[in-house]
């Protein structure tokens, strides 16, 4: 039986936006694992397992309800150990948090003052409102404060790169020669920006975006295949 | 027979301050090889064995000599498989590929403008006008200018440990429950500043001031057996 996996999306279904639910999805296919996605908005609270935390990513496989990415990644990894491995052992799962902690304090923070409006275009009304009042609650200004000089901006997000860029020029994966779950922490941010925005965040020929395109080419051109803009 | 290792020497030749030695130095002790040191200083390029970079660590095991932190930690893992893993696996190496970019292009390049004149004050007149003259040339000020607002930019250079802080306030060492090499790589760039300056960089209940505590007790405290500041 396929688990089942709720994933944040836009207004349009196919447009499935958040970071953390692309860390899980990217996870469930590392794995091979069979997975039917189930659309779901900010304001859905009561349509999530119960008891719920009131967000996603949760997965249902079988009887078990997982909810948190690195939960579901642990999860993953424990149930299903015969298959590709996500940490690679107890160091890799060590250094993984390091790359989450910094995808969650630097790369995320850079990225949500660049898109932030973005989202809130490519959601419904009723999550329009949620999610307006929420985030300016956050920043203590308005959205569209929040993103006006997004471009003077955009030098410094690019150099706050530069462990990930100097990693993936030396190498093909975060992890190495080959993708793990810290490979898919990173991505689930860029995939986030690049389903809600068209703002280009990565020159041309950034070592970033060759790496980005590598991840957008697995499991069949999974990240590829959801609504989206640009490469 | 002891494996030789070039450590780089302040005037008195017990201030072993360099990051990158420190890195080889933890490893060296996580593989439980013995080692005998040899001081060295900025301006001593042909007392290296030859051909030479004219940089530190090397190491001589036997017939082979090794030049550059890095290589050292890849000659090590392979040469000595049977002693404790440093990077864990493929995965682990990979990922530590991922800390040390962030070591050297945000720990580092934060530190430098903080503990650069203290670095100056710990070597010998040779090694101070060699010092001074390609450092000056590098930051394209006076060693003065670079270091004199450092109080104004703590508050910043903590913030830029958030990812560090963040993985070692929830698991012992950054590789996960107990240390590898990334955490020694991180480990160089704190000792180092411990070595030669007295400027307390961490607040006293910072997670990372508790980890730097695991990092000097470890290999009967190794790390705290040279000269050095504070705790």
């Amino acid at each position: 039986m396929a688990i089942t996996m709720y994933d944040l999306a836009g207004a349009d279904a196919d447009r499935r936006f958040s970071p953390f639910c692309w860390r899980a999805r990217m996870a469930l296919a590392h794995k091979g694992l069979e997975v039917e996605t189930v659309p779901w908005r900010f304001t859905e609270k009561d349509k999530l397992p119960q008891p719920s935390q009131g967000r996603v990513p949760v997965i249902r496989d079988g009887d078990r309800v997982v909810h948190d990415s690195t939960a579901i990644a642990d999860y993953l990894e424990e149930r299903y150990p015969d298959r590709p491995s996500l940490y690679g052992g107890e160091v890799g799962r060590g250094l993984t948090r390091f790359v989450q902690n910094w995808t969650d304090t630097v790369l995320q923070v850079g990225l949500i003052r660049l898109v932030v409006l973005d989202i809130h275009r490519h959601i419904g009304p009723a999550d329009q409102a949620y999610f307006r009042k929420s985030r300016e609650e956050r920043f203590g200004t308005t959205l569209e404060e929040v993103v006006k000089d997004r471009e003077a901006r955009l030098p410094a997000f690019r150099a706050s790169l530069d462990p990930l860029r100097r990693t993936v020029e030396r190498q093909n994966f975060i992890a190495g020669g080959a993708p793990a779950y810290a490979d898919y922490v990173v991505f689930g941010a860029f995939q986030w920006a690049r389903s809600i925005s068209d703002f280009e965040l990565l020159a041309e020929d950034d070592p970033v975006r060759a790496w980005r395109g590598r991840l957008l080419d697995l499991y069949g051109g999974l990240a590829r295949k959801t609504r989206a803009y640009g490469t």
